[in-house]
């Protein structure tokens, strides 16, 4: 008997009817986190407590559906999707008391938006290959860290006393730098450090010069990496190499060969 | 006779000097446009009216001209160029009082100019071909609206009692986010949220991370788009491709055979 | 007498070392306007003078040593960098008085450090390459100055009397518009006419997110056009294409053919 | 003997357990570094001391055991990685008196942090490939430099008296152009300007054009070079060339030929 509700179950999940109504259920529950941002009256908010509980309740029995359907129950939270919906639909259950738990169960609400991301498939494709460039930046990355980390060592040192709040310790520093990497206003942390030290500005022009080269650099990574796959791509597909061509020319030099010395 | 006036105006529609004329009268009328944006005297402000009616005229006539000359009176309408001119010229005849309704006149005059647009082919290939990309970077749209999303829900949250002007409500929080992704004073808003919440440059970092990350996808996607449809346009060519090649050099061989078996 | 005088010239200009001196004096002829602009003693003025008039004399002799060594007068000032060198020296030439005109007289010598681009023939290749590449990118621009024109005679009516310092007539409101597209405080622009029409962040997001289009196609087209003509010149190479390959094919095939049919 | 620990010294410096080890006394070194920015007790400052001590004694030992464990003495030199260790290491040496010498003697300590690129193969392959891409760029490098000279001189000559702290000289007007293509605040220097030469903008328009298309040269420069490279090593790989597949054609023919007439 199992068996066969459990065949049920996967009719249903793989129907697309079924898709539809998560992918509803997932639009109404990000209007109603938008919804709740706005001073609502009493009878609208008494109205998304009750909308709540149906999303919670229909997400719950969702993700048992697809728990059951599923063959190999094992797998089922080796995939991170899985691991994702299942917490932040179990964190939902928890009961919100109008206490300190109530922004925290609030922003574990929000989260639920993100499900779109896991249940449409080509936005889960999306997020795959940026997860997939990432280690193949990750050099390009610790270099621009190193960078950072020097440059808020020797910010923090020298211009400490000059202005606390941004060049108090290497931590505040490092905000700072990113703030600097970013343009935003970041001539007037320049101006104020030149009048104690007037050769400062090199501090900041060598700094934007490193970092605007090792993020070329990490752009230039991507668009070859991105280059080089489809090129992978390409050479997977059925053409022949050059190098087969070759060979298949040889094969025919040897054929004549021999009928020449046949003859 | 109809028949007669009709290849007449076809010929009208054809000719080199009618398409020069049509543009002539678009500049004017932008011209037009530029100068009631200045202080006018009276003389000049009613040599603008009669102009105005000249140019509503001619935008006139010449639909009229080349809806007549058009072979299928049905497909007309269907090109969304035609539809806008025609939007265009006829919202212009809407007689204008000095009235509430003066401004939304003058503004729909000001759509006079995008005729260029339509007029010229260079520029409508241009559009056409940024509508044509919208649709394949439709999931990256996605995905960043997602983003922009949970993060304006959670800084409407947490940030509303700080800055209600910045963090009001969700609608509000996402424009502060867009000011946020432009790097627009946004050290402000985050010095300003980090006096309550020392750890909310998190918010900050990552959601310039993520959105950065998003866009500079979409530029790669892009990118990747133009070069395929190239390498696609170089297939279509005739040079023939490897796998022809090889097939041929399968037949030289199998010709080869056929012929040292015959001896 | 003045065949000899020619070649001597012309070998002379060929030479390395005049090249060199060339180079050498745009040098001295830039950090000379650069010390002018910091506070000078007396004597030091003085001395600039003597350098201004040695450096004018020494590119009236250059120029018309290149004159008198080309053998084609016509030709010689067909040639856009020798009518830019040619002007740069004679407006060099107007005596200064102390007067009114002493300012424009300075900017002119400005102008001289551009000779550099004109000596170095690396630099001329960039310069030309750059003037190549503007009018394929005519109707990109053509485009965007549309939109700016559209929106500026929009904001021009609309947003007059709330700032006339930003939105007074069509040429101020342009001005405006690329400083909103350089995002250089283009929130404070924002907040001020939202608080007249609250709906007019639309006008603000549609024009940023057109112009960053406009702009993403231009560079796309620049990319493109570059691979395009690395492409045509990697095809202008020896290598044979591969129809060649398939017409010696065919060829091989009709040998065997003639072979077989002569046995 | 000499001999006998050299080699002991190479196999030890060849092994993955000493180059981690020293990774993690760089790590440590950072940690000291950044820790040394905040507030300390005496008690952890104390700690620090012994621990700097540790580590100049642990590098100095780690340079040591690298130049006797390498073959070519004169060689270890000349490479640029070693000379750079060598010089961090001996100016870690000379002891800090709590004088004026502290700061630089702290400054120097930082450069330690550096050695992780040059311990670390996959940053000094970054690196590397970053110092090869400078000469090439070099041509478009002066031509920005020469762009801002003019552009410096200029604004000096005519906007010296409107704010000499942004065009004083030279020096700074060139420091201001390089603030205006970041954008920042760049309309507030051109509003000021604009009240004395109404026109003005046209300097600041033009100088955002000129550096903007510079800058774009400069990415294509270096994007086209990274695939020139892919192509070299694509080509550089066992693949034929068409070429080599037309000469094989070549010869097949001629052996048919051959056959033809030997019958």
């Amino acid at each position: 008997m199992y068996q066969s509700i459990k065949e049920n179950l996967y009719r249903l999940k793989e129907n697309k009817l079924f898709e539809l109504s998560v992918v509803t259920v997932i639009i109404i529950s990000a209007l109603e986190i938008g919804a709740k941002t706005f001073e609502l009256s009493d009878q609208a908010y008494s109205f998304t407590s009750i909308l709540d509980a149906f999303i919670t309740l229909f997400f719950l029995v969702e993700i048992c559906i697809r728990f059951i359907a599923d063959n190999n129950k094992r797998h089922f939270f080796k995939k991170g999707w899985n691991v994702f919906d299942t917490l932040v639909v179990l964190v939902s259950l928890i009961p919100i008391d109008n206490s300190e738990m109530a922004l925290l169960a609030r922003l574990v609400r929000v989260f639920r938006v993100l499900r779109m991301v896991s249940v449409v498939p080509e936005l889960r494709v999306l997020i795959n290959s940026l997860l997939k460039a990432m280690p193949q930046l990750g050099y390009v990355i610790l270099l621009m860290f190193i960078i950072f980390y020097i440059y808020a060592a020797i910010g923090s040192f020298v211009f400490k006393d000059i202005n606390p709040k941004l060049w108090g310790d290497i931590a505040i520093s490092m905000l700072t730098l990113f703030r600097i990497m970013t343009f935003e206003d970041w001539t007037d942390i320049q101006y104020e450090t030149m009048e104690v030290y007037p050769w400062s500005w090199v501090f900041y022009l060598t700094f934007i010069f490193f970092t605007a080269f090792a993020f070329l650099n990490m752009v230039i990574g991507i668009v070859v990496n991105v280059m080089e796959e489809e090129h992978a791509s390409m050479r997977k597909s059925k053409e022949p190499s050059l190098t087969e061509l070759q060979q298949e020319l040889a094969e025919i030099k040897a054929l004549i060969k021999q009928q020449s010395s046949q003859q």
